[in-house]
């Protein structure tokens, strides 16, 4: 599953002219799910659309605040496109999952989003539809996710991660190499940048 | 380097309020360079922007013609984040091109880009300001792309996208197995969708 994430100052869609759904600062989220996602893909995509830190605190620290922790909104939009392969110049799409499949599973993952969160703040687009999504991208900022690959145990990823976030806890106010001396992780993992939990290192750079 | 390409009716790039740039139908793509990345790279990414086939052709068929074939515009931005590892939730930018070195080879890319196609079709935004990015995306229609790893021989690539484009001119009416058949190339290349040519079935399923 790839999720690609813009920071939004706004975000629309619009279907046949009529605006259907609207957001404010927040994230707007274009998702494409593959013939071969389960729900442990949904899990982990839905945990970083709400956990990623892609805000600023109140004193302008960058990379600090989730979209959950600004109380802002999530656009989310299926985006079969994303699954694609390329034919010399040609889009295919037959890693795509079929839609008959994909309504009901992009449907679970919205339901998943609005329990994790505020079902309010969670604003969706018109499945299968024609539509123009209006993206004001705040930055810009964006950020590719893609779910790991079925060959990482799901709950080692969990538990990676949840050590992971104790540590950031502990680290929060400064950097430290801890993470990278015992950080064997990323070999473990896809290689993408998606992969989830290495090293405490972070570049705060700013455009 | 990585590039989010979503096919636009129009877009715009305001710096301080002030609209500095703006494109019609195209598309408009969002650039991350990475560290490791180099001029092969950049040739087939600005390749692939040019000539992906993301537009309908007069008869209404889909992924029929590039944003070179319809005269259509490109709104490029640099945009570092997409070069990004999650460190838990935390995004970490140290595989992104210091800026330094990334923005001389940015204007290279676009100067690239602007004598593959027409240069005032090509419009940019500011490099290394805050921007905000208004993005009208038409469908919606969203294609990642990745530059091949550089263990692939540029040149065989090439030969391998030559052969393939043969090949789409010759079936372009219908559907071949031809390419599935000989098809070895996947396996020499990189998994991803990016990963350039093999195969001659399509999809041309639409939302």
């Amino acid at each position: 599953m790839k999720a690609i994430i813009q920071r939004v100052t706004r975000a629309s869609v619009t279907v046949g002219g009529e605006q259907i759904s609207s957001i404010g600062r927040g994230v707007c989220v274009l998702l494409g799910i593959s013939v071969e996602d389960t729900h442990t893909d949904a899990e982990y995509i839905v945990r970083k659309i709400l956990n990623l830190r892609l805000f600023e605190d109140e004193n302008g620290r960058a990379w600090s605040k989730s979209v959950m922790e600004q109380n802002f909104e999530v656009l989310c939009v299926s985006q079969f496109t994303l699954q694609c392969m390329l034919k010399g110049n040609k889009p295919d799409f037959h890693s795509a999952m079929p839609a008959a499949l994909a309504q009901p599973f992009y449907a679970s993952i919205l339901d998943n989003m609005r329990s994790g969160y505020k079902p309010e703040l969670i604003k969706d687009g018109k499945f299968g539809a024609f539509m123009q999504v209006h993206i004001d991208n705040d930055g810009p900022v964006t950020i590719e996710i893609t779910s790991p690959p079925a060959s990482i145990d799901p709950r080692q990823l969990s538990k990676q991660e949840k050590q992971q976030q104790r540590k950031e806890k502990t680290h929060s106010k400064g950097h430290s190499e801890t993470g990278r001396e015992k950080g064997t992780l990323r070999s473990r993992h896809h290689t993408k940048a998606s992969s989830g939990a290495e090293g405490d290192v972070s570049s705060e750079r700013e455009t």
